[in-house]
């Protein structure tokens, strides 16, 4: 395998510490920040929200990448988003980023920001800068910081997200291959939609990688990874992902789209991917992940607004907890999607470990062993297979099911 | 008022009768069949759903209408949507017709069809044709006759939707005025999205008027009210909405977009606006309608989609249920929605019957008292008025708030 996984997070890569603590910005008694430091000036790479209303940590940081700057530390707060705070958000951003710079000794400019919970009420400065003190004394480079950490940012989520993984790389000026490593964590859940609540993601890696590429790389797995748990334009006002590359592997650096780059952007896709996944899978109390494999369309987009709009559907979701085998209604998450398809030329399956079932070909739902629907409904993971019989365009999307009271209305709609 | 509301429904208008019975599709001990009859051939236009999944009885329909051809009945069951049938569905559509056509002495393509459930199985066509002949015998034009119909088409709906209105027309070949009537039944609700359940709407006149006028009327109104309490694209594989025009009336024919046109357009709009604005309000258990108005939008379009957007929010949905003051989820729902705009250039109230509330402008949430915000979310019909501060286009959207188990969740994420 070149593309390895490791035990760790945020902190897996050389150089790259974390801490954490209680600021009581709006809970009591629970973890409520967390920092990411770098030793070293990083390369640094941003995906930010696509809403109109961006909260004043992200205008704050899209600057930052926009303006080509290094990063070197990264603060989260939960509780409060620092949105819809107008010009009082950004100061207390300004202010945040000086207090920070001045306890890390590092420049304001290279601390980036985010923010989660409710919109609207200014961030309590005082309680933000006694965190941001507490925890540039206790950065720790151990895994548990990393692991604490990624504790500490989580809202609604009902368990941490993080992983890290390492590969090869041609040695800076010499013979021979250094072992670069590329980290994450994230917060977020798919309950609904991934609107639910804020996705914060930060990855760190000490791979020595050109700015540019490392930006180039991170848009291009965005597509098909945390991009494949949304519904399109659904996004929060606090929306971040960062991925900071300290260098110190001691890798020949990458500067052009050559083997090492695509090496680079395996690795991205396979963290970005599992921290996806884990995204869309943890629906509070959710009892399946979801995942929706689109192959044949004639072209990639629609390849993957079809997958999505599965995932996405209320009703398949509903489905899948209630373990009723409804499967016109993936039929008809694919119909209301939008890309144009021919439904007599389209086929429908779900795929389990060892076992699968077609339940939609010829224009026909196909009658089907209720036991055996029954056996791959029961498995954790749910895989629908629909193959538009169009081109050769594929895409994959994840999601979860849902457990909610209105699933019993819909969950036994059939029955 | 030229507008007048009316008792009564899809029977009020002046030849139109009504019947239903228990076929037993699927449902036991429930009515699951109705029958709408004209006593003269109908001028017809129909608007279908826009999933490229079709049931076969939209096909059937969609095919009469393309046609130009009258409409006579209209026959509705639930429990099976015989959609994903294939070929083996549109025979069963033909036979259907061609049952009904001599148990009631009309031609076989003026019967139209509507079927709402599940995807995938085939309808029972011994059950079908019986209820057919036991509803031609028992054809009524009481009121009574008509309310039957509209609970008869019922599934998860918790009320049953029928609503009419007079107006006043010229006259055929004379002086003077006659009245006109215009009433209609639908079922369907708007829980999370429209798409949890196939909407069905028939609406009766005894109008003259022209065919092709008719249709464009109907567009018209569609766009404005039923769509309106839909997200765009999330529709189900059998919606259907109807309008026959009998012409017993007596008022001279509509025949161009004169005056009476527009008294026509009216009265359509207030019918649709009144059937759209009970299903979106009729979500299991809903507590409150919500209604979200835009104004001072660049275009229509925007100022549709900005409201749509609001009222699918699920979180502006939990928010109302929950009677927690936590609007920035409003301005995240505009924000997401798509159309650009100035976040510092909007402002976002809450109007009550009494009272209303600014709770953002100036690029801020603002503070509010909470007594004040609480009493308005007391009320059972929410009101939010989005300024866009950008054109002079405006739209309303209707939706209702959520109540289910997950809102104990979201609902109360504030405090």
């Amino acid at each position: 395998m070149k593309i390895r996984k490791i035990p760790g997070g945020i902190t897996a890569a050389k150089g790259f510490s974390a801490a954490n603590c209680e600021a009581a910005i709006k809970y009591q008694n629970r973890k409520d920040m967390a920092l990411v430091y770098s030793d070293v000036p990083c390369a640094l790479a941003g995906v930010f929200t696509s809403n109109k209303v961006k909260a004043a940590p992200v205008l704050w940081d899209m600057d930052i990448v926009k303006n080509g700057k290094p990063g070197q530390a990264f603060i989260v707060n939960t509780g409060i988003a620092n949105a819809g705070t107008g010009e009082a958000g950004m100061n207390l951003c300004r202010q945040t980023a000086a207090h920070a710079a001045e306890a890390l000794g590092i420049p304001a400019d290279s601390v980036l920001l985010g923010s989660t919970g409710v919109i609207g009420p200014n961030l309590p400065e005082d309680r933000i800068n006694a965190g941001i003190s507490a925890m540039a004394k206790t950065l720790s480079a151990s895994a548990e910081a990393g692991t604490a950490a990624s504790i500490a940012i989580m809202t609604t989520d009902t368990v941490n997200k993080e992983t890290a993984v390492e590969f090869d790389l041609p040695a800076a000026g010499g013979e021979g291959t250094v072992t670069v490593c590329l980290g994450g964590m994230s917060k977020g859940s798919g309950m609904i939609h991934p609107n639910m609540c804020t996705m914060l993601a930060c990855l760190s890696t000490d791979c020595a990688i050109d700015r540019g590429l490392l930006q180039k790389a991170l848009g291009t797995v965005v597509t098909d990874t945390f991009n494949m748990i949304s519904v399109d334009g659904d996004t929060s006002t606090n929306d971040t992902l960062l991925v900071l590359a300290g260098g110190l592997a001691g890798n020949r650096p990458i500067t052009e789209e050559d083997e090492s780059y695509r090496l680079f952007l395996e690795a991205l896709f396979t963290v970005c991917r599992e921290l996806a996944i884990r995204m869309a899978g943890d629906g509070e109390g959710a009892t399946h992940m979801i995942e929706t494999r689109v192959i044949h369309a004639d072209t990639k987009e629609n390849a993957r607004i079809l997958a999505r709009s599965v995932v996405a559907s209320n009703l398949v979701k509903a489905m899948i907890y209630g373990k009723d085998a409804n499967c016109g209604r993936v039929l008809c998450a694919l119909g209301y999607a939008g890309p144009e398809f021919d439904p007599a030329a389209i086929t429908i399956d779900m795929v389990g470990e060892k076992d699968s079932l077609c339940f939609y070909k010829d224009g026909c739902v196909q009658r089907f062993d209720e036991e055996k629907a029954l056996a791959l409904l029961s498995e954790h993971d749910i895989h629908f297979l629909c193959d538009m019989n169009m081109g050769d365009e594929e895409a994959t999307a994840w999601g979860c099911d849902l457990t909610y009271d209105y699933v019993k209305i819909n969950g036994d709609y059939r029955t």
